[in-house]
């Protein structure tokens, strides 16, 4: 894409009231436009992102057999009294609207209700399970504070995933298979080293749930840390563990502000208990399903990638998430021939499938640098007068600065 | 995908309170889900034919230049007082809540003054302009009622793109640009020799707005339809017409139910004066600028489809939205050859990268088949012993119900 056409322009300053630095980078870099307290607009290269991160989430999800649907975020208050998450004083983060039909509606911000009550009207039998089910859908919680930019929001995508298993080893089986999905998941989001599988409260039907924190100075969360065998807790647990059974001690533990990217829960017969899902055993009895519910926002996880692998130029995107895989920056300072050499390449990139964004602004270089450091592109490629005359490009690698001279067919394998 | 695994099942029924076709025909094949009046789920087939529908409309709105972008849900009543659309004598459409940090927020049921805010930041001086931005975004509107099935929702997905344009000129050319492509999107999506160009009420700034309109019983609006020319006008509109103007008369004009799928609505500054959205021309003058809209509901389309193509058997896909491009099924009837047989053929469309659905299950022909012309997919492939036998495989197409002996690479190339 021709950065001239691009109608979102890079800014100098954040808006006054942003405080965190994913929204500080990501508007002035024109990815989201803040709309208020809580509330973005993801802009083209914003989009970009967001999609690169929800296809990664999708192709693990596939992998592991996930079903995608899309649920809606009304939601009727009859089903969510069955299950008492319907009054205030229960959740505190509902949106409530009256229906001009009468009555009321709540904005979804979560779906265990609501994917209970549609699987019973699909599962009879043992023979329909298990099954996992997933949506990227958007959420609304009533939050009273939001300040981590678009880490948490009042509204925001969220991929829940919902397991419907026969038995408790069907139902641990499938858990540890999605918690493996979602460490591949942050592995190839570019923030894998720094995510902890981080055991936290559980519920009624486990001890304990397991949250994938990121550590990270931005993060409302504390964990401590065992960086050796890979795992942590969440503070709110820590005194309540038996460390000694995970072979560790406290003093070896590191306390770390972290950011919950994702989460996996075992929900036992939780909802289906008293929505009604049962299936029939071989032996024509009746059992309730058991479910694991298994969320990631990949908002957050974009948030979560600026925070941790940004610097003081601006972003740094991994290359599986960036809006483009190489920025073309032409320097042609009024040289029609070095401004043609630049369209050529720009052409033919395309062409090859490459992504670019190409910068052909009528700018001063060190503008275009700036702009580029703020961006964030894995690779700039440089075209101007001495390149030309070489017959290679200058290469810049924006995570280590590092910078050489390659040949046209060098940049289509990128 | 393997219709065993497929986790939603084909119903006799469709809920006794669902009076529209589109729904009932949805419910029964399994692609949508009823959660109350106005509000359904997309189930994998639905979801799969509606991110069809949606990537069509990208598609061409991205061959005319439009930038995707992710509008909130979440509306300022600050914003919104500006143009004088917040109170609900204005909109009696608003759902709207209390916010717990204080105030009030709506549920957005359109986009134009969210949009305008936001060009306000990128847009300084003529050579940002023209510029073409879209979003395919959930909208809610509080109906008082709601019996269309998914053709009048409370919640549902929109694609609204909005132009901002110098001149008339330049708008009007724009204007002419989108209609074409929205003839190309009704044509792509198998509807658009039903589908009509329809003048209807304009505003402060155009004599007509233009609906996309697509005749069918099960329609909400009456127009009034010139065949041969193409044309339409909206029964609101007919007797203020000079019909001399388009060359016709009234009595030329067939008078039939229909289903709009689309607007097209030339805004003047009605939005960018008030909210002073201006840019500096040439001279260094400041000139608000010319905005349109442009809208098409993707579900609204499919339920269209349904309701236009259907048969008294089931749902009849158009190739280029259809979940499916092969329904595969097997009549094995035990026969362990004829079930690896199909096995086999199943697993060589998928790696030739044929979109199949393989009726793996074990159930009597009947049933395989009545559920298949229910689901509509274009093709249906029957492996059998006779089959097997021949070498040769039983090609029926939906649409018309002829059968034919075909080859393995001709299916290859369907």
């Amino acid at each position: 894409m021709r950065q001239s056409k691009l109608f979102t322009k890079t800014r100098k300053e954040a808006p006054k009231d942003e405080v965190s630095k994913n929204a500080q980078l990501l508007i002035r870099a024109g990815y989201v436009h803040k709309e208020m307290a809580g509330v973005y607009t993801f802009l083209p290269l914003g989009l970009r992102v967001l999609n690169k991160v929800t296809n990664i989430i999708r192709e693990e999800m596939d992998a592991i057999g996930g079903q995608e649907i899309f649920m809606p975020s009304l939601q009727s208050p009859e089903l969510w009294k069955k299950t008492d998450r319907w009054n205030n004083e229960a959740v505190d983060v509902w949106f409530k609207a009256a229906l001009q039909a009468g009555g009321e509606v709540g904005f979804g911000w979560t779906h265990e209700e609501d994917v209970t009550e549609l699987m019973t009207q699909q599962v009879r039998s043992h023979k329909d399970l298990p099954c996992y089910v997933y949506q990227v859908q958007n959420k609304f919680r009533n939050e009273v504070r939001a300040k981590s930019g678009i880490m948490r929001t009042r509204e925001f995508f969220m991929k829940d995933l919902y397991s419907f298993s026969r038995t408790q080893e069907e139902h641990d089986a499938f858990y540890e298979k999605c918690s493996d999905a979602y460490k591949r998941i942050f592995s190839r989001l570019g923030i894998g080293d720094k995510t902890y599988r981080t055991f936290a409260s559980g519920g009624a039907f486990s001890k304990f749930s397991h949250e994938f924190q990121t550590v990270s100075d931005a993060g409302e969360d504390v964990i401590y840390v065992h960086e050796e065998k890979g795992i942590a807790f969440n503070e709110e647990i820590i005194d309540d563990v038996d460390l000694k059974e995970f072979g560790v001690s406290k003093d070896e533990l590191d306390k770390e502000m972290a950011i919950e990217v994702g989460n996996i829960f075992s929900l036992g017969t939780k909802f289906s208990e008293p929505l009604g899902l049962v299936y029939t055993d071989e032996k024509g009895k009746k059992n309730a399903v058991i479910m694991g519910s298994y969320g990631i926002g990949p908002a957050r996880s974009m948030g979560t990638i600026v925070e941790v692998l940004s610097d003081e130029k601006g972003i740094v995107w991994p290359r599986s998430v960036a809006p483009f895989a190489i920025h073309l920056v032409e320097l042609s300072q009024g040289v029609e021939q070095v401004k043609a050499a630049a369209d050529v390449l720009f052409q033919k990139l395309v062409e090859q499938g490459v992504e670019v964004l190409y910068d052909d602004r009528d700018l001063r270089a060190g503008e275009k640098f700036a702009d580029s450091d703020l961006i964030g592109i894995p690779y700039r490629v440089v075209v101007s007068a001495r390149t030309v005359e070489e017959g290679k490009y200058e290469l810049v690698e924006r995570k280590t600065g590092e910078s050489r001279k390659v040949t046209e067919n060098e940049l289509f394998s990128l």
